[in-house]
């Protein structure tokens, strides 16, 4: 299992490769934030460096972000460029491929943005990511992973490849607070299923102890 | 708008009102991810820390947490617990109720948690809280937030109850790679809607510049 205990050996090798101290700024920030520097995470790291530049945004400014997995990569999208799920700046579209799209504000219905993603004809060079990535039965979960991920920080963006698209904004809900007359508890009126909120309605993901 | 700039103010309030430097620097820390000290946010912070409070559990336990809003409310579990989207150790269920739930990590198909919930009733003696919350056409989006942000940390967590509750766990689910014969990215077999990945297949969100 990867721990934070190995973000030293990580540092080591990133100043040995020369890599920027964005990158290495980023790869700190993110394992922390992550618990853990992730194989994908340290992937999403270098997948958001690379569409903050192709964008020439900077982290600060008010960016939008899609990342098409919940694994990994949209940690890094918000740890980096504060795209995140709780300010609505963030979308995690579950498409399944390892693949983000970062783009700017925009009161227009639509706004140029670049897509970055891991490609699989480039991975070919790397043996142990590719294993990885492509969860093939000869990779060993249980071993030790300093190697995957010292390849991983060595590839860099090499493994990435990114087209320019055309990204569909979405308008701020206008809502209302409505009381669910089951539970009591208030939700926005586009979310009522009826007089209930969708939890009373049936969605349980919990029950009462 | 309310940005990072007030920040030193809300410090300034928080020491006034004698909270404890695990409050504060929570604030501090979510508001830096979240990019803005949001009210739904601050009062995501006094979630987190009473929710991590009754679960007798520290952030830097493996803990487990859902949103039942994408409001704010994610970002200070993430932030504080490091339950991320990322990392799967965060759900985040559009019920739409103010409201989170943290539980310990089990092998069991259930496990005990805590729900922790914004209290309509102990809002009632809030009346900025009140009109913010309830979405009241009465309350100004565009004047002076302060008000808003210093009933909330005087509020604290008098305006919250609880439940201890039985949260279903989930397994992790087994996968293989295959490749859209369209993109040629690689998607977890699950997600796959015959030779094609969910984009392909008719899920856009972008289309090609």
């Amino acid at each position: 299992m990867i721990t934070l205990d190995i973000l030293p050996k990580l540092e080591e090798i990133m100043e040995k490769q020369g890599l920027s101290p964005a990158i290495k700024d980023s790869v700190i920030k993110c394992s922390h934030f992550h618990s853990f520097p992730a194989p994908g995470l340290l992937i999403g790291v270098f997948m958001t460096d690379y569409a903050l530049e192709l964008l020439k945004a900077t982290p600060d400014e008010r960016l939008y972000g899609v990342s098409e997995t919940h694994k990994c990569a949209p940690d890094a999208l918000q740890a980096i460029t504060h795209c995140t799920v709780g300010n609505n700046r963030l979308k995690v579209i579950p498409i399944g491929r390892f693949a983000i799209t970062l783009n700017r504000k925009s009161w227009d219905p639509e706004i140029e943005g670049v897509r970055v993603f891991v490609d699989l004809d480039k991975l070919k060079k790397y043996p142990l990511i590719y294993a990885w990535f492509t969860n093939d039965p000869s990779f060993d979960h249980h071993g030790d992973s300093l190697p995957l991920l010292e390849e991983i920080l060595t590839a860099g963006r090499t493994i990435l490849s990114f087209e320019d698209v055309i990204v569909t904004t979405e308008a701020k809900k206008k809502w209302k607070s409505v009381i669910c007359t089951q539970c009591g508890e208030t939700i926005p009126d586009y979310l009522a299923s009826g007089d209930l909120c969708m939890s009373c309605a049936g969605t349980h993901y919990y029950r009462k102890a």
